[in-house]
């Protein structure tokens, strides 16, 4: 085998052998400081754009086979790559600007699969007043894939990151989670994006991120030092027919998760976000504790796994 | 078949049967308002932020047996990710600032592999003084695909596009044309961003892009309405061994293809060139001639078929 090639059927030296969390870790060694410290670099939902303060770039894609498949389809396939990168610019509290989309095709690719692809896009960009500026298209066989990616500006004086959060604080969800596939949520969800800009106003509000890899999984990004997140399983808010687990583990929630200052005051702050956002179910389910306090009726959420890209 | 299957073997359905380049005509007609006039959308080697009129955003991909194989390294294919990006802020006369990759990965890529792939984006990075501020890693059985995304901002008070030359401007072009892919010029080349800068600043200079398909169908992006590019095949300079055909037609050159008004002074230009840029040689190689007059010792460009991204 040439020792260029990129494949290997050594276990221990594959990928899979790091999985998705320790690969990124692994990855901000590698690139050193030219990967700035988050929110300018690698670790939110967003990066903030480093000189600029009031920007923020995200990318994701979509790729037939993995996020997609025969049950959904070009329109919502459209849709769907848009709303999952404004989900993430929502999930910091920004405002969706402008975008551009690079594509993989093959090219037995239907012309009229595409149109409809490009109109779902079209339409969620008109929704959004987002402009699509530009892209990318190459050719590969077998290959279906889109990449966005997506430019924020702010709504206000801050941005929300996931490194905030405080012990004590509470944490609430939006929505309710699980069977995101089975239920079609996953491309029929409308990204938080106007809840997002009303909590980043808030400042007792500290910490913010979209579920998008399972409650189970994402609340760790949100969890300060030296605590533990404190969660019920009979607080989580779930979908018609979902078990707890489906609530913790499914993941393409795009649901937002956040944490608020104990001293804030709860009954005023949620009897006017029933007003704001009365559609909108807004859930209490628990709270980040100092570690040594940590409450054996909570959900051991280690036991729990999230999606894991990597397997 | 289901309705949703994006792929088709009737040939006249085919993306295919579109070709690129009217596919991208297809993709700004489906797109409507979504996607605004150049230079602030689709049809230049960036496009122009909107709102911001001083920042550039360009997206290109790097794919395992489509843009390099095992004849080059990871640590080659890192560099040469970000420095094809890098051309496409040149060739606007812009400066990189920062930028997010997407990974699809195969769980059988080596560790080790994707270390030095790493490697050779930082390495590059840091020459360039980018920051690479984040990404995202999905899996795909079979894939080795990385999509960068790189922003850029102002030199001067102007980007130079591809659709500002005049009928009688001169056509320059840098360096030396063909045989990228046996010469490893594919991803040993270095960005003409310097010279592009300095390009830019020269108010004579009219309009500027890069070579990546080929100068045959490349220059065609530059051609004013109701004018034809007159080139001449004893004036394309040529890497060693290239024939006019390897020059006009192979592709991933990275070099700078730019028109200068008539009336400049030619020899102060050429003269400040060589002084400032001694190892990077500048041809002119022909001009921009009104329809009616065009030379008939010039090149018919129509029978040289540049790199056909979806054949």
């Amino acid at each position: 085998m040439n020792k260029n090639n990129p494949f290997t059927v050594v276990k221990k030296d594959q990928l899979r052998s790091l999985g998705e969390r320790k690969l990124i870790d692994t990855i901000k060694v590698w690139l050193g400081k030219t990967n700035p410290n988050t929110p300018y670099g690698i670790g939110d939902d967003c990066a903030v754009i480093p000189n600029s303060n009031s920007q923020l770039i995200t990318v994701d894609p979509l790729i037939y086979g993995r996020h997609f498949d025969d049950t959904v389809s070009a329109y919502h396939a459209g849709e769907k790559l848009l709303k999952r990168n404004i989900s993430d610019i929502a999930a910091m509290g920004g405002k969706p600007t402008c975008c551009v989309i690079s594509l993989t095709l093959d090219p037995t690719v239907k012309i009229t699969w595409l149109k409809n692809f490009y109109l779902g896009l079209k339409d969620t960009a008109q929704s959004y007043a987002i402009k699509i500026v530009g892209g990318d298209i190459a050719e590969l066989k077998g290959s279906l894939a889109a990449t966005l990616t997506l430019l924020g500006e702010k709504t206000t004086n801050r941005f929300l990151t996931r490194h905030t959060a405080k012990s004590n604080d509470l944490i609430f969800v939006t929505g309710k989670l699980g069977l995101s596939l089975p239920s079609k949520h996953h491309y029929t969800f409308t990204p938080r994006i106007k809840e997002a800009q009303w909590l980043v106003k808030k400042m007792y509000v500290t910490s913010l991120m979209d579920i998008s890899d399972g409650l189970a999984k994402d609340i760790h990004s949100l969890i300060p030092k030296k605590a533990a997140a404190c969660i019920y399983a009979d607080k989580i808010p779930l979908k018609r027919g979902a078990t707890v687990k489906n609530g913790l583990c499914d993941g393409e929630d795009y649901e937002l998760l956040f944490t608020v200052k104990p001293s804030a005051n709860l009954k005023l702050f949620q009897a006017q976000w029933k007003k704001r956002f009365p559609d909108t179910p807004l859930t209490l389910i628990g709270h980040m504790s100092p570690a040594s306090k940590k409450n054996k009726t909570a959900l051991n959420l280690s036991t729990f796994q999230g999606f894991e890209h990597l397997a």
